[in-house]
């Protein structure tokens, strides 16, 4: 196979900016004193710490900082969101869909264990929540996503908010899938707690926010040292809160270039696979808004997604066979089945996941990747 | 001040040895693919992945590395450690001293309100665990440091596991501090579970090693996307982690030579501030095989630990003043009340901590700063 090697599993393992990792390395040359200190280079690490945090908050579009939390991930700040306001609660009821990501679902089940009780939000062929098929049996915590990690659908977190608020519960947004790609509320209106990762917006491995509202009934998880304000115990991975959140404010400047040019780069894609692949389907909605530019679920009916993942690879291209977060023994991913797709293609769901600053060339080139690979999946079968 | 500043707060913010750092850019700068895929990608960092894992076996002188997960550092190894063990075993005994760092107090603290009972091992005046004055009141589990993060103290964990198998209780090590500094027993014979911290061994901030052998009864914290073989969910730290297995890496080669030569800074740290600053009471075990050799604990009774810190670090020192550990509220150290020193010595506590390849002529420096800090305050004071 000649040419580059093209990677499209960044919500698997997302590339590190070029910004965010130049200031990353400026802090891991220092000394490493810890923000927490007296002396001076604890005060030169509190500086760093603090303008993150800053950098974190105009990301989020918060005029006020001190709600943000820096976490070892995004799955930590999942977590520990829902976990904490579990411990905080005691009791309630969870509006959660069947097709969330793992992190999210393995709380949701433990505090289901305790006694909370879990209404499941029903969703559409597309993945989208249908608040008006569920109905509040009282306060609680309801769960959502920004964009889903499987099939890009964007969630309308206004509808989530005005339910929310009616059912007197709060309002959880797992945006570990979607941050920066899709635009967040403005201030963050109407919700009370918020999970950022920190690799999937070109941040560091390592890195991650979880955003509590101020009153927002929730307990830490992590408990020691009382770093991050009591809220996440543990000497800070300043390096990594650094990358974050100079990977944010890259998002808070060029946003919406960013946002446009992911959008071009997607189509090409898409279209380039519908054309030369005609047993692709996409999942989820069409390209547009009501779909994450960064992300394209397709099914190759027939095929097996494992297989023909690693087909792609050998020719060049690496994408992720399979649900981006299940284990290999489940062949269907829930989100799949929550949608009613068939088990066919179920079982041949490929994802195709962009980075930063991804070019309509190298979409073009995926494109005839993807062909190539279809094709000679196709030879080997039996007929 | 003239002169290089001197950095002596290693326990609270450890320097990234160079190869380490090293390591970690040569990750950073690769194209950041998570270690659970199936493309060449991913492989490439299962490679990394597993080395580092291999490297940390070596460190702990383990042949097998299946028991080790990777997790954000020393708090969440120690954190999940001890509840995983609570949420495992469902009930039992406790036994630990009243002075442990808050990562392991708060958690023992959280299993006591769910009905664990607590039994205090006690210590004596250099801090050093009384075995023969407890007795086992059932099984469960032992919590004993390597080695004490206030006053450096390290514990005969031959002793401690003696003491576990005749109560029929399992031995957790904290060796948060003290790992490197102070060797470990041969294969972990007797411990049945391990925390390790990056940062204070040369490696990263945001890394950290969970042992647990085979059979100790254990629940992941973490749940999500079942990484490090289901023990520890959320996408792998890839370049702390490779940070971190060079950082032990070092200690397997170089290990005999860094205590040695850390020893011999200690001691003209220790001799010094004792010979030039009167006032200074060295608390915890002299300096020698039952003291971390990266660590000294004086107090400066009379003096006022924050304000002489604050003195120390305009004449160009860097040292904590109080415990590492506690908040700024509690002017008494635990560890210095569990010793039976007097208020006056524990609210004058400062900690002197040794990084890696620190130098005789530096202590010597220091000790220059640390008589000119205390002769300074003790002019302002009140006669």
């Amino acid at each position: 196979m000649s040419g580059e090697r093209i990677y499209l599993d960044h919500a698997s393992g997302g590339a590190l900016s070029p910004v965010a990792r130049a200031a990353m390395e400026e802090v891991l040359a220092r000394h490493g004193a810890a923000p927490g200190g007296g002396h001076r280079e604890a005060r030169e690490s509190r500086d760093f710490l603090e303008r993150a945090r800053n950098q974190a908050a105009g990301f989020l579009g918060l005029e006020d900082p001190e709600g943000i939390v820096f976490t070892s991930g995004g799955t930590e700040s999942v977590q520990s969101a829902v976990l904490g306001w579990g411990e905080a609660a005691g009791s309630g009821t969870i509006y959660v869909s069947e097709m969330e990501h793992p992190a999210v679902e393995s709380a949701v089940q433990k505090l289901g264990k305790k006694g909370f009780v879990v209404v499941r939000i029903p969703v559409d062929g597309e993945g989208r929540f249908q608040w008006r098929r569920i109905k509040s049996v009282g306060p609680g915590l309801v769960c959502v996503h920004l964009a889903h990690h499987d099939l890009g659908t964007v969630q309308d977190l206004k509808t989530a908010a005005a339910f929310a608020k009616e059912a007197k519960a709060r309002l959880f947004v797992d945006a570990t899938f979607g941050a920066g790609w899709v635009e967040l509320p403005k201030r963050l209106e109407g919700v009370d707690a918020l999970a950022i990762s920190g690799h999937r917006i070109g941040g560091p491995k390592g890195s991650g926010i979880l955003w509590v509202r101020s009153g927002f009934p929730w307990k830490a998880q992590m408990g020691g040292g009382r770093q991050e304000g009591d809220r996440r115990s543990g000497t800070e991975n300043l390096p990594a809160i650094v990358g974050l959140g100079v990977a944010a404010e890259e998002w808070l400047r060029h946003g919406e270039m960013l946002r446009k040019d992911t959008r071009k780069a997607q189509k090409a894609l898409a279209d380039g696979i519908e054309k030369n692949a005609p047993i692709a389907k996409l999942h989820g909605p069409r390209v547009g808004e009501a779909r994450s530019p960064a992300h394209l679920a397709f099914s190759f009916a027939g095929l097996e997604a494992e297989s023909l993942a690693l087909v792609m690879d050998r020719v060049g291209l690496a994408v992720r066979g399979g649900s981006g977060c299940v284990t290999r023994e489940m062949k269907i991913p829930p989100a799949m089945k929550a949608i009613g797709a068939k088990p066919e293609e179920a079982r041949a769901l490929i994802l195709f996941t962009l980075g930063l600053e991804m070019k309509v060339s190298q979409m073009e080139m995926a494109v005839e990747r993807v062909e190539k690979a279809v094709k000679r999946l196709e030879e080997t079968m039996p007929r």
